[in-house]
């Protein structure tokens, strides 16, 4: 049976400037590695309505999930929400959910909930809510497109909320062997093993340390008994 | 005057399986600010060529450059050579400037050029070879789309060597604001200045460190004159 598909959607200036450094996208990989959906694609684009719409278009027709981070804060390159809206053409405005959400927690914390801030209870018309357990400010759902926060810390207590509700598949086990051969030494027998075991897939990641060249080889599939014997295989066509 | 823009494509199942957390894109992003190309769009795709031919030819006819990086090894899963090829119809069999470069670097040391190693010299017709000093086997352009290794030491060489024959635009220059405010407290005169200065780009980016909640603001643009009347505004701003 196939896994179900997955794409990311990186939104924000400050990843394609070089200014920060990405990491949710690498937090999702390992989270839907291990729930058995499969990643087929990431893409990263700037605060700007045309790419953000066009992508999340292009991205649910294809995947059976997207999951996209940043974006959704109070400020005027804030604009996801809408976006997704838009993308589905589907009507937004302040929704009275996510609008007490908010005004409870900045009632706690003796701030004002101003016009800023109330824009992220900005919702689309549908869509169910991510709760927030950091900073109030919901994620939502709406169709296959799970909207979250850029801020690393909100993103995963978002994803941890959002994966158990979603129909995960087999989880892709995997096992490496570390030889120090280089990849074009090691090239003819991958292929031969490739070919004897189409379901799983063989990776091989070239290294150089303290002065060793060698390859790790990985070997990834969902049949843990098929896995041990490619394994086998592997050790006994590198030890020749 | 438009700076050119720019889009990166990462090719490798071990990103989007969480097993390697890229590199390559941070990387680019910051030399191409340098440089003063704008990297507007990053994708990541795994080693499947529908996936890489298409998102090769769409980000190629969007972007003046499209930079890559993966799947030029020798193994049975490096085929973005024959991808970019397919991509622009063109093409693509052993070329004898490669291979010379491949054959004097393993006689140098005492290696075998092997079938698997021969498959480097794959490059597609009419393409100019990117040195490699790290370990020969070259990258390439073709049209518009720079094809480079996935090991980060070898990509960072590859884009030193390649951006230098480029026509780069206006740096992109920035100055930051870090202030001990929520992004909900000041979305109203962030958005007041970024009406005010069309031409910079106002970025917000809220921390929290050891207790302390706040918000760096960031603000980019060509014009180190503009950028230093809008950060003096927005200094006045945050002070009242």
């Amino acid at each position: 049976m196939q896994n179900p598909t997955a794409a990311m959607l990186v939104i924000g200036d400050e990843i394609l400037s070089g200014r920060t450094r990405d990491s949710n996208m690498h937090h999702l990989a390992n989270e839907l590695t291990k729930y058995g959906i499969d990643l087929k694609e990431a893409r990263m684009v700037s605060d700007e309505a045309e790419a953000i719409t066009s992508a999340v278009k292009a991205l649910a027709a294809t995947y059976d999930h997207v999951f996209t981070s940043g974006g959704i804060g109070p400020t005027h390159d804030d604009i996801t929400a809408d976006c997704i809206a838009a993308a589905f053409d589907t009507p937004i405005a302040v929704r009275d959910d996510a609008r007490a959400i908010l005004q409870a927690h900045y009632d706690r914390s003796g701030q004002e909930l101003n016009e800023a801030r109330l824009r992220m209870a900005r919702i689309p018309d549908g869509a169910a809510l991510i709760d927030n357990p950091i900073s109030a400010a919901p994620g939502f759902t709406l169709e296959n497109v799970h909207v979250m926060a850029g801020v690393p810390t909100i993103f995963q207590t978002m994803v941890a909320s959002i994966l158990p509700t979603l129909t995960g598949g087999a989880p892709l086990l995997s096992q490496s062997l570390r030889v120090e051969r280089g990849e074009g030494d090691i090239a003819a027998p991958l292929t031969a093993l490739a070919e004897a075991y189409p379901d799983l897939s063989f990776g091989s990641y070239p290294f150089s340390q303290n002065g060793i060249y060698g390859t790790n080889i990985v070997i990834r599939g969902q049949d843990g008994v098929q896995l041990d014997q490619a394994m086998t295989a592997l050790s006994e066509a590198m030890n020749t």
